[in-house]
């Protein structure tokens, strides 16, 4: 039986583990941060009520069927208009989904449709049924390198030349989409990342439902680290940094399995630094190539390998795990030597 | 064997032929007008090298299939942007099929995927590969009444408030559509009509590859004349005018069958008089109840009961006419009774 896997991110992230994911079930639940404010998406979130678009339709893409009709239509909602008027630089797919959604008036149906001319195996799902905005507590933008400044909006927080200490969403404590939570709480794997650590990634174990799911699933959770850091948000931070940053916004939250390229810790004294980082969210560290080699982009085949290698190590000796969750927040979980 | 139908037309009255052509047959080939310049075509026209969508989207969504998702996407691409942003007022379909011509380069092949995802039995195209602009020479716009006035541009000529004497395309002579040549000449029954006289009806006879079709094909052909004079571009125009100018425009032009409404002519008198101005189409005028009650549109029940019946008139009894057409033009056409 093919895994059920879900994967969280927004963007090229996102993208990547879809890629993946895609390669080894056709059970592929995308999960999608809807707090997208520049380009596109940030234009028809000004003109028209919609949930940015942009990360949605990437998804789609994603996981659009390998057949012509399908390869088609991946490359028609990627399309962005030319020409320098007002359709300029939207692709098509944020115009019919933002269509879609004005038709259906519901952003789960509108995705499902376009993802049915699509081919899409799985399903693509906004994290929640509403487009969010997110804040960031910023430092390093005054001279008194102490005075932390809130920003607002993904794009400027994804381009401050501060430091980020904190997101939070707005509005605070959204809702979220309850057919993500189905899939989470159904899934044999969940992905975390990469991407975008504070605008695409931490905004998951923001919703609380979402990140209820995610400490109650019994699925094996995995999280995926950047290959590199990003100017902007995360500007200079270590791999180390990334995990603090994510347990400080969600306490209790725990991942099975961490993905590290080896190159990016390549000696064996930073790889234990790192397995000692990895205790706090009770994770293990798996150093693998997941790299295209001379791109920062993650090789859908290589994640996927990786991916798989988690999955084996996941799956309960008598099949799937009962239904219905064990919660395991707080909770000892001796029975798995690698967590 | 169900018979093949082609319309030439636009807008609202090539939108009521179809829905009445769909009645009869799955065979139906739309041949659209192409010189809309108004609305969220023209805005798309002048934004991005495109052919103008809006007839030709209602076309297709006048053919889509009656299946649950042929439905939704007939009411998805006629959905038009609301908000007053840049998309305002653009339909879904038009933003589409700009699109699809971007990506693929063709504007048939644009409208045959489209009319895939609607489910659309039969063809829509446009009637030249490219959008042309119409000009009219128009009196009664100064103060002397001879004087005439070359006026551009389909909008401007649909509302002038002169008298319309001639109208011509720009560029002139264009090429017609291969495709539209095929079906025209593959047809048992073409039905011109109706619609905007000058600017969604004679821009056809205008083509010259779309005209030696029509001259040449052996389907029958019929002229569905309108059921009110249009204020604008045929403001006091009896139903007479409407036949002189066609036949003005397209010279050795003849049709089987026109098609009237018969509350349009209610007298003996008016009836014989309009036999005989319909020589000059070499057509036998049809006196039909074809308007839906209380309202200037085409019953689409009605009108295709007297398609219907022009098809039946039309049928050589050994069946389906040789394909290899015979020119008729200026020729006597005594083996048929009804010409």
């Amino acid at each position: 039986m093919s895994p059920r896997i879900v994967a969280l991110g927004g963007g090229h992230g996102l993208y990547a583990t879809l890629s993946a994911a895609r390669r080894i079930t056709p059970h592929v639940t995308a999960v999608v941060t809807v707090a997208d404010d520049g380009g596109s998406s940030g234009r028809l979130r000004s003109e028209l009520d919609v949930v940015p678009p942009g990360d949605l339709r990437m998804a789609l893409a994603a996981l659009a069927s390998d057949s012509p009709h399908g390869r088609l239509w991946a490359t028609i909602i990627q399309h962005r208009f030319g020409g320098s008027g007002a359709l300029a630089g939207h692709p098509i797919g944020n115009l019919m989904l933002a269509g879609l959604n004005e038709v259906l008036a519901d952003p789960v149906a509108a995705l499902d449709e376009l993802g049915r001319i699509l081919g899409v195996k799985g399903r693509v799902l906004p994290m929640c049924p509403m487009g969010l905005s997110i804040e960031a507590d910023v430092v390093g933008l005054e001279s008194d390198p102490r005075v932390s400044r809130a920003i607002r909006g993904q794009v400027a927080i994804a381009t401050t030349v501060g430091k980020v200490r904190r997101v939070r969403l707005l509005p605070g404590d959204p809702p979220a989409t309850h057919q993500a939570v189905d899939a989470i709480m159904n899934a044999d794997l969940v992905v975390l990342g990469p991407g975008s650590w504070f605008t695409s990634v931490i905004p998951h174990v923001l919703v609380p439902q979402l990140v209820a799911a995610l400490r109650t699933t019994t699925a094996r959770r995995a999280l995926v680290l950047n290959l590199v850091a990003e100017p902007g948000e995360t500007a200079g931070f270590s791999v180390e940094r990334h995990i603090h940053v994510l347990a400080q916004h969600a306490p209790n939250f725990t991942v099975g399995d961490i993905i590290v390229d080896s190159s990016r810790v390549p000696s064996e004294r930073e790889r234990e630094q790192l397995r000692r980082t990895a205790t706090i969210l009770d994770a293990r560290v798996e150093f693998a190539d997941v790299c295209r080699p001379g791109t920062p982009l993650h090789d859908p085949a290589r994640l996927a390998a990786a991916l798989e290698g988690v999955l084996q190590r996941g799956a309960t000796p008598t099949g799937r795990p009962p239904t219905v969750p064990t919660p395991t927040v707080n909770g000892p979980r001796g029975d798995d030597p690698w967590r």
